[in-house]
């Protein structure tokens, strides 16, 4: 039996398993607490991959735990990788009971099980905010490629500028604030061709976050080379060279960016970038999470190949109707007619519409 | 001094207010009631243009009001009109206290004034729900022209339809639901010629509402006539004539449509119907409120020309971008620059997403 003070208490574990998100990469955001009689004894959350759980944070925090609970937004682990089993940590501690937000997705899964062959009594809440913690962990155990969260923004009449070629910001200060969290989130932060040349934007947070390592920068060429002297390519202190991903049959086209870019060449022979083929090779490269900003090509393409994970998608404020304006996906079809979408939330963010959600039938 | 129980009770006279919805106009809907101690000794709303007002019909219900504070959504009247002036059955009522949602926006006012000389005590809470029930009624005052509130549904990137000429439902079940809700609520629904030549819709609400008058069909056609054998035109029990809204200039085009609808010609020379006329003429005829259901060209030619009052914006959980897909704006350009809009509400209905608010610097 879950109560209701048990489910406060595994809200509290997603608060502060949220506070290693974007640092635990390639490991999931997991946060823990302990407490005995309604009292929380100790809290504690996951910071670096390689470094303590959560669990054993939070009982190193709580003293003597014997007889308490221990709430963790993740069904604790069974296995030996850099750090010891946390099923043995919480045995040896003492704890009477473990309630868990969400079960571990991987294969051979975690120690519920064990825990309750010694006597430990363990509840599992299964909770939508335990599992949007993990989503990009579980995403990461089945795929071999970077998950992609994809960010748009347009007009309520569905435009993304008033003509080809303009850089306009058209959301609000606080959806660009919500910007930088989902940036700070992910391991990359990538755009298109197009929108470096057009908008030229520096892709980096300001002030830094707080990260042991900034996410990365990567600019998706399909086809041709960008001009090195953007914005995107200068050195910013604490990031790393931006990353370029290039269609492997065009290096001629790319050697001048070698000198400004990472180029990852993907493929051998193709002239057209394989988009799936690159985020295999971002993975490949540590790379579990990218949060895609565009523009409409790359977005459209993306979408058409089922490779969009999760979208947020801004509306707002205002009208761009023209012959010239810009539409928010544009270059590719969606063949096999409509496409169809689930909003998993809908919002208001400053002066603007949000809406959270996947692309279905993909 | 307004406390939380007045303002529950205020709350209580909206919800009686909006009873009369749909058959009060020209007057607004009103919600009245009296209580005394905490105790609701009678409520009541207004009905029927024409009609007692609610004031007057929660004080028939409440019995002996001696003492007791009466809470009225608007303003009560001073004025001899079709019914004596409430101030006055008030006064007789002997009531201690009037609350008020929101001001009477007419020229000469309300009666908060007088009741105060009359030594009862006059509060006014001003209220955002009080102001959006009188919202038609504070715009009839204002304008000689119909009230319009824009209804539109697009997906997610920003289409109504897959291809010109092909009829399609985009929207959820509850969100059609919610579209029968503003039909019964307005005086008149109103839709473009092109709507009629593609979707042939009838316009009619099943089952009928409980109105004492059917809401009119209006058929906008800009230029062109539409075939008289469209559904529209079809006689439909309860329902009077549909309207067409013609160009003065073409009346030898429209005439073979006269045995099936209620042809108004606007001016005398144009070949383009002036919308702003037409909307002048509903008014004169009675027409206080219409519900313009699209489509993009229709919908683009109101908002350019500012004669919107309010939009309700639906959008899909789909994708229909491709070459042939209809942008929810068409035909003509928004001059200017970006027309800048106002999002008053955010909200999921079924598996859309809905926005409602108005357009800006009109």
């Amino acid at each position: 039996m879950i109560c209701e003070l048990d489910r406060l208490l595994l809200e509290r574990t997603y608060e502060l398993g949220a506070r290693g998100i974007g640092n635990t990469s390639p490991n999931p955001p997991v946060g823990a607490l302990v407490a005995r009689g309604g009292c929380i004894l100790g809290e504690g959350f996951h910071h670096y991959a390689g470094e303590a759980h959560a669990e054993v944070n939070a009982l190193a925090a709580a003293g003597d735990a014997r007889g308490a609970t221990l709430y963790v937004s993740l069904e604790p682990c069974k296995h030996i990788g850099q750090t010891p089993p946390c099923t043995q940590a919480v045995r040896e501690a003492g704890i009477a009971r473990v309630v868990i937000g969400a079960l571990d997705p991987t294969k051979h899964g975690g120690g519920a099980d064990e825990l309750r062959r010694e006597g430990i009594t363990v509840e599992v809440a299964d909770d939508a905010s335990a599992r949007e913690l993990i989503e990009v962990f579980a995403h990461t155990i089945e795929s071999d490629r970077a998950f992609v969260a994809l960010k748009m923004a347009m007009s309520l009449d569905g435009y993304v500028t008033s003509r080809p070629g303009v850089a306009e910001w058209i959301t609000s200060e606080e959806e660009r604030l919500f910007v930088r969290e989902l940036r700070v989130a992910c391991d990359a932060v990538m755009v298109g061709a197009g929108t470096v040349r057009v908008d030229d934007p520096q892709l980096t947070v300001r002030p830094p976050a707080q990260r042991l390592r900034q996410f990365q920068r990567i600019v998706v060429c399909e086809r041709d080379a960008v001009p090195p002297d953007r914005r995107i390519f200068a050195e910013v202190p604490g990031y790393g060279r931006t990353i370029i991903l290039a269609p492997g049959g065009s290096r001629a086209r790319f050697r001048g960016l070698e000198a400004v870019a990472d180029v990852i060449y993907v493929g051998t022979q193709e002239q057209e970038l394989d988009l799936a083929h690159a985020l295999r090779m971002l993975r490949a490269r540590g790379i579990y999470s990218v949060l895609c900003e565009g523009g409409p090509t790359l977005a459209a393409r993306l979408i058409v190949l089922g490779l969009v994970d999760r979208f947020y998608w801004a509306i707002a404020p205002l009208l761009l109707r023209s012959e010239a304006a810009v539409p928010v996906l544009a270059g590719v079809e969606l063949n096999g007619g409509p496409r169809r979408v689930q909003f998993d939330r809908i919002e208001r963010i400053g002066a603007d519409a949000l809406l959270y959600g996947r692309f279905l039938d993909v």
